[in-house]
């Protein structure tokens, strides 16, 4: 029985291990974008996906959000190899470990920022302001 | 000239989205675990892969973290699906939109939780609690 290519994609995605006694397979977690960062005419907003528009159902009666999103400009192997940084990218400032700061560089790319509700309309929640640039990809939002 | 099997693999890692002139190519981001939660005695911690160790110089000068961790257990198409629910599943409670809620199903399956950090030593973390199933796969660690 041949296998579907949507099954031989989805096993692909399991990472290219090497085959040992001792070595498990490293699970693969995959996500998708559900909306983008947006900013225009001293505005910010974060436009949802369309079909994700009613998971926004009761965020307009939230005054904060939590926001992550993806460092999707830093989503190189090179990158997200990278485990201590000179904090604020001032070598003066001792090493520390990516765990001990908010560096965009890190294994998994998702970054966390506390913002405001202003409005909510259809797909559109306009925000105080976000540390992030226009078109950065958005994973999630939480209370 | 062949390609390579990372690249073939790298290459069904983009999601199968049907071609046509209106709907562009979805991007999929890609994550692995970075540890675990783990539970014994009465005693919590987090297991950090030995391979990103050197990534908590600095972590044990913090008195709390942020946790950011995968609902694993979630993480089929179906539940990935749901957008909206009745908060602590009590159906009395009204729907919303699961990104007004820390319901632990969403199109991407991140958790997050303040912990207490109560010892760093090598790779394991002791916490003082959260609520995540042990073994739970840990996906980032911010202060």
């Amino acid at each position: 029985m041949l296998a579907s290519t949507a099954a031989m994609a989805a096993e692909s995605c399991r990472a290219p291990v090497p085959h040992g006694p001792v070595q498990a397979a490293v699970p693969v977690y995959t996500m998708g974008p559900v909306g983008w960062v947006r900013k225009a005419d001293g505005r910010t907003w974060i436009e949802i996906d369309k079909r994700y528009q009613p998971a926004l159902l009761g965020v307009d009666a939230l005054q904060s959000i939590w926001v992550l999103y993806w460092f999707d400009r830093n989503d190189t192997p090179e990158r997200r190899a990278i485990l201590q940084v000179h904090p604020r990218r001032n070598p003066e400032n001792p090493l520390r470990g990516v765990f001990a700061t908010r560096a965009p560089v890190r294994p998994n790319l998702i970054a966390l920022s506390p913002v405001r509700v202003l409005s909510v309309r259809e797909n559109v929640i306009e925000i105080d302001s976000i540390d992030a640039f226009p078109g950065t990809p958005v994973l999630d939002l939480k209370p």
